[in-house]
């Protein structure tokens, strides 16, 4: 005898994926030449981006995403972030939402097999909910105008997007609320027209310890965020979170449940964590989410730098872009260099048909992270 | 100015890793020879088993888990669950403790900072609560005589841990409840004294649709599980789950928080996904957990079994065992053979003492998934 009979399946619904039809030109910025002079920094910065944009016009393609690495215009150390931090002078609390009250929110497959509301309905009543919960920075067209921000570095770069036309993401930078005195590792996003639509303060503080090979305590100075970020650009949504971050799997999983078609890291892991993690985590969240996954680290300095009495974070590199089945599909290696890629909607509506796993997930029996209390 | 201020992290506790002290040797049956015949298909498992452990011996090592594959006394493929699939009884109702209502479980940390429990109490209500909401097969002993099964091949495996004083994860067969006539793919686990402690139901069926490459539809003969499963037994704590279910974090979140220190999957991928993604999710799993991945295929039939008349599944092969840091330490290729591996508790709490994710999670800012509701 066969039967035919079914468990009750409870899918999220989530939110439909949100990314532009047309594939999205991404520039990487690998940088390097990170000194203590700041002012050299954002230079070098800005005449980086302006050439990697340039030269991407002349073959073809036309950048309208470029992203740079975590931590760019300092050094990356304990130390430095109180001095390097600057005051983004209230930004953050413009940028986003205020939090909701954490409540559960109702699957709406659940919702529509009780029949008080028809499947349209209920997840109507979901998505929302979702967004409101977890909030969409830029959602319907909303940015901030930073001109007249005490920051010099979001200054540049709002006029660098602007100038250029491109949806930056701009790497991470030290934050001081300047009310509180807490300092933040904090990324940021701009639109073509240099207003500021994202900030994404980490979230995961990185602290670790691996006896002789790599200690790092980032909570030593700094705060954490206290959110997830997904943001919303002419391009779709993106969600936004800054290295260490990458080892927690949420993040990723929200981002994609509330419509997010790639997640994006500014991240410096190590020569100790980047051999053993770094492609690794990448390639676990783009398959888990079938969501395209972009990293971008600084480059690494020479061994005499990282050697020498100034002891430079060894970071590891490899700026990558994963594909959605988990694949990588570009990588640089550890020297200052850029990479252009594109990210294909149809490329993520395709695996996610091949293998629907977004349809079939058993939130009858295990919460959704997403929508669970 | 330097601020030392932190956010709130309400980490979940969870419950403590549960692994032997003492390396456990782990064998891994990747059979081969699966036919039309069930009892060649039972003799064969029987002599193989027998003679990979005894060999295991007398090298030194003393083999006391054994791994058979997914659906090793049956061809796979819809059509022949209903042959194939054996009544077993009851025993899925005698092996498993009610499931608890769903109600969220209160954050040990959250709980402590509240001040109405000092933290070893809180902790403890936490944990038991765990326990109770997800269950655990096997908890103090309990176990389950499968002398008058009508099942030959749970009594076949019986009969093997007991002569051989292994625990066995009998890989999965196909089984019929048959008070409701349902069809389920079940994983069994016996103890050193032959007694029943685990049973898992397939959690997510394989649905997959890759045009000219892979269509399989569990769905149309098979009933889903009802839970996550983990059981206890003289090696420790581990969670167990079948094939497609590798594919959702959450089986092995839940398990991991539960204190098991491997996750065992019996599992046939296949020349299509195999290659995409069985290694990808297993490192995942392991690198997001910290913990050990087990994973065991049957062996790939030949190229005529799988082109000719018949249609063999194209089995893909490779199990495999990757360590808590997401490495593959051991794997065989796509023949029929055996792997022997260790498990060691001291790698799991290295890794977890060196990168300490499982203390640094921000369930302030996002759901727990074992404790959410």
């Amino acid at each position: 005898m066969t039967t035919s009979d079914k468990a009750p399946v409870f899918h999220s619904l989530g939110l439909p994926l949100q990314l532009t039809k047309r594939p999205i030109d991404l520039t990487l910025i690998q940088l390097g030449q990170t000194s203590t002079d700041k002012q050299s920094n954002l230079d070098h910065a800005r005449q980086t981006v302006r050439r990697a944009v340039s030269k991407s016009g002349s073959s073809g393609s036309n950048t309208r995403l470029v992203v740079l690495p975590e931590c760019w215009n300092s050094p990356y150390g304990v130390h430095f972030f109180d001095t390097y931090a600057e005051d983004f002078g209230g930004l953050y609390e413009r940028v986003k939402s205020p939090l909701a009250e954490r409540k559960p929110i109702a699957n709406a497959a659940h919702v529509a097999a009780k029949g008080d509301l028809d499947e349209v309905q209920a997840a109507t009543a979901q998505q929302e909910a979702l967004v409101e919960r977890w909030t969409v920075d830029g959602l319907n067209g909303r940015s901030v105008s930073v001109g007249e921000s005490k920051s010099e570095t979001l200054r540049m770069m709002s006029d660098l997007s602007k100038e250029l036309g491109i949806v930056l993401v701009g790497g991470s930078i030290p934050e001081r609320d300047a009310k509180t005195g807490k300092l933040y590792n904090t990324a940021s996003v701009f639109n073509e027209h240099g207003d500021l639509i994202s900030l994404h303060r980490k979230l995961h503080l990185f602290d670790i310890d691996i006896p002789g090979k790599m200690t790092f305590q980032e909570s030593k100075t700094l705060t954490a965020g206290d959110r997830i970020t997904v943001f919303e650009c002419s391009l779709g949504r993106f969600g936004l979170a800054i290295c260490y971050d990458l080892r927690f799997p949420e993040c990723a999983t929200v981002a994609a449940r509330l419509g997010a078609g790639a997640m994006i890291y500014p991240g410096a892991f190590n020569t100790t964590t980047g051999p053993r993690s770094w492609e690794l985590l990448q390639r676990g969240r783009a398959a888990d989410n079938q969501i395209y996954i972009v990293t971008c680290s600084p480059a690494r300095p020479t061994q005499e730098q990282i050697e020498g009495p100034d002891k430079a974070y060894p970071t590891y590199g490899f700026s990558m872009v994963v594909d959605p089945w988990g694949k990588v599909i570009h990588s640089l290696d550890e020297k200052e260099n850029v990479l252009h890629a594109q990210l294909a909607r149809d490329d993520v509506e395709e695996v996610r048909k091949f293998v629907p796993t977004s349809r079939q997930r058993r939130f009858d029996v295990y919460p959704d992270v997403s929508s669970a209390y």
